[in-house]
């Protein structure tokens, strides 16, 4: 199976021959929602201790200031920018989901294309289109060995990601068929990155490393630097080497009939998944009973919700995203539930662990993982259930426009303060219409 | 036995603690004799396509003149002269071996080291140190998980020539043990290249990158940005994702007390290994018969020597590195076995493809693979018997220190022609009394 010839090939030759006008409803809009969460995320990261050393670390080996860091004023060469923006824009694990794979598609693909939109000209249909075809070859890579490669401790976005930058910015480059294999090879034979290094800084380096590595293949190819004809297939190949006998039929199957970006899901809020229906509960009430006194919670939902999450004692805003009394208590006492509710500070904050030690997780195998309970006791002795079916942010619910905007100006308002971010919003959704878009990261950095 | 504790951390205390003073003869010695074969190989490579290619393509990005590439005028950043000078030493295989585990050790570690040396003052003994430290983690990381990695495609000289670096740079930079364990950890998931790209220009990119990221992880590792506790074991780690179980044993035991680097083999040809011993016989009988007409040559050696090199027919360069038959043809007629006796010029030359239709390939099972008989028939009609027990640069029959100055001065005759490089030869052999070796990488470049 591992010989079926041409695969890489098939590949290559749709991205070069897709149009913009292949491009069906939904999967433009959800292009720019997948834009939109992008600049969300990567404002939100994008003074993170993590993102602050591997600037200081790359802009003394930078070359001029050619791109453009989301949030930031320092500028860098276009290698290290794609770096910087897809590490910050992953450093939270507050982007896009892939479901299938659990691939973070978007972190990889984006910086790549923008890195080369302060470079050459690009208009926002070219882009657009580029970010589909990036995430579409990047996902089905994927596919083709879930859940088995994850599970082996490969970090998907990282390892995949390398092929949707390439991609993506091979797109932009009008690289050849010929040419786009050659990337693709290229981008095989420097993919890698490890779970173990998860929750770690060292995590961010092989997201970078994937935006960054995918350019630089592009960039390569495009000076017809050469690679194997088969780099996934071939016998001592990607997916030989990964130890995975993939079916390959998920790389070439309805290609340009499906599109894996459609389904992908977007978080509102920065914690894990299976707290987010409970955020979904609890952030309503208290909108509605902004100051009732509130005496005991309990949550019930499915039992990986407590088998994960049942967490009343924690001290880092890292435990915190995995932590319903955490989460609960946050969410009662600020009104919200955004980065700043899984922070060290709030963990420690006195009001915030009283309250945690008043709420309960119980079990309930009724409950699917995207829906749960909450029983609210209030000081005046009622009693207060709120439920949600499917979560926020769910295949089932997904964030609405207007939520992912929000989303933006909520993270622009912390990385950004004072900026104004409606022309930034304004040019994502208009990116279609729009015939240079060099501009489109610029509309990120701080005001002078 | 992928729980065992410690690993990394053993691993990090033995490189942080190590002295110049614990390297026992002959480790320093040999240690020269890699820098030696190194420059010598990156001169050979430094102006091949691919590095051409990878040099106009990076130097768009790079800041400043930081470092110098070898055998050129051209300067970049440290990141990037580190991965050309690593691609460059590599591109032609003709790098040193580590036996058991077929890595190139030095061309990962020297460019990393070399790149820092021009940032930061250096003396000759710290950097001979981080190059054995570097070798040794690099070459055991590599052995724990032979031959098996391998064999699955992974291109070892990348997968664990990052780790190499990464320790080198991270012993200059005077790493403390947790440090040095960040750094493998971001190294760990930094591991990757694949054999399916040898022999296409995208092999050299995972070499490259094996000295730049291991750089980087240093680099990013004394500004105390954080790794897992344990890269190489974790539940998640590196030898799990690569679906190893490896023999642990081998990353620690008698460290300190044997060096990997001492039974380190250096190539005299650019080709197989297994002609190297037919190269012997025919180039010592022409020396000593320059003007004898030959009518016909039998090579007889072990079968594998047939398996693997009886090729008469050739039409390119790449083939001519493993054809038996042009290997002899070219140095009956140049009396040389250098870089310009494998390219296509050499093989499409007449004199040459007439004289290889006059050889053949024998097979006996009573010869080793480093051990052949040449029988040479003459136009006077003598037969002329040469043989070959051990081929010169096998660990029964080492390089001699002249030998591999020599190979480094026909490198720089072809790559920097003009330059005086005894300055260099010199330099090598007494760097350990050199206190600062910022301008050792210089003396290869080309004269005003």
């Amino acid at each position: 199976m591992l010989q079926t010839p041409g695969v890489t090939e098939r590949l290559a030759h749709f991205v070069v021959n897709t149009r913009w006008d292949d491009l069906t409803p939904p999967v433009p809009q959800q292009a720019k929602r997948s834009l939109m969460n992008f600049f969300a995320v990567a404002l939100t990261g994008c003074h993170d201790p993590t993102i602050e050393t591997a600037l200081q670390t790359l802009i003394a080996f930078s070359g001029g200031k050619q791109a453009t860091i989301v949030g930031r004023r320092e500028r860098v060469d276009a290698l290290s920018a794609a770096f910087l923006n897809a590490a910050g824009a992953n450093v939270l694990d507050f982007c896009d989901t892939h479901v299938p794979t659990a691939i973070h598609p978007t972190a990889p693909v984006v910086p790549a294309l923008l890195a080369l939109a302060e470079m050459m000209p690009v208009n926002g249909r070219d882009f657009l289109l580029a970010l589909v075809l990036g995430h579409e070859v990047e996902c089905r890579i994927g596919v083709a060995m879930s859940p088995s490669h994850y599970k082996k401790g490969w970090h998907i976005t990282s390892t995949c990601g390398v092929f949707g930058a390439a991609v993506g910015a091979g797109k932009l480059l009008r690289l050849s068929a010929q040419q786009m294999v050659w990337a693709l090879g290229t981008a095989a034979t420097q993919s890698g990155g490890l779970c173990e290094c998860l929750g770690t800084q060292a995590k961010s380096v092989s997201v970078g490393n994937a935006a960054r590595n995918g350019l630089l293949s592009a960039l390569l190819a495009a000076k017809n630097f050469d690679g194997p004809p088969e780099p996934l297939t071939g016998v001592q190949g990607y997916y030989h080497a990964m130890n995975e006998t993939p079916d390959l039929s998920w790389l070439t199957q309805n290609l340009g009939a499906t599109w894996e970006i459609v389904g992908t899901a977007y978080k509102p809020y920065p914690c894990g998944f299976v707290i987010h229906p409970v955020l979904d509960c609890v952030l309503d009430w208290r909108r509605d009973n902004p100051s009732a006194v509130v005496e005991k919670v309990v949550v019930t939902g499915n039992p990986l919700l407590a088998a994960r999450t049942d967490r009343p004692n924690i001290s880092t805003g890292r435990e915190a995203q995995v932590s319903t009394q955490h989460a609960v208590a946050a969410a009662l006492i600020t009104g919200k539930a955004g980065v700043d509710q899984f922070t060290d500070a709030c963990v420690n904050d006195p009001k915030v662990l009283a309250l945690r030690g008043k709420v309960g997780v119980a079990r309930d195998e009724r409950f699917p993982t995207t829906s749960v309970e909450v029983e609210i006791l209030t000081a005046d002795g009622k009693s207060h259930k709120v439920s949600q079916r499917a979560a926020r942010g769910s295949a089932e619910n997904p964030m609405s426009d207007a939520a992912l905007e929000d989303k933006l100006r909520m993270a622009a308002a912390a990385a950004i303060p004072g900026k104004n971010v409606a022309p930034l919003i304004e040019a994502i959704w208009q990116l279609d219409k729009t015939e240079d878009i060099s501009r489109l990261a610029l509309l990120s950095v701080p005001r002078d």
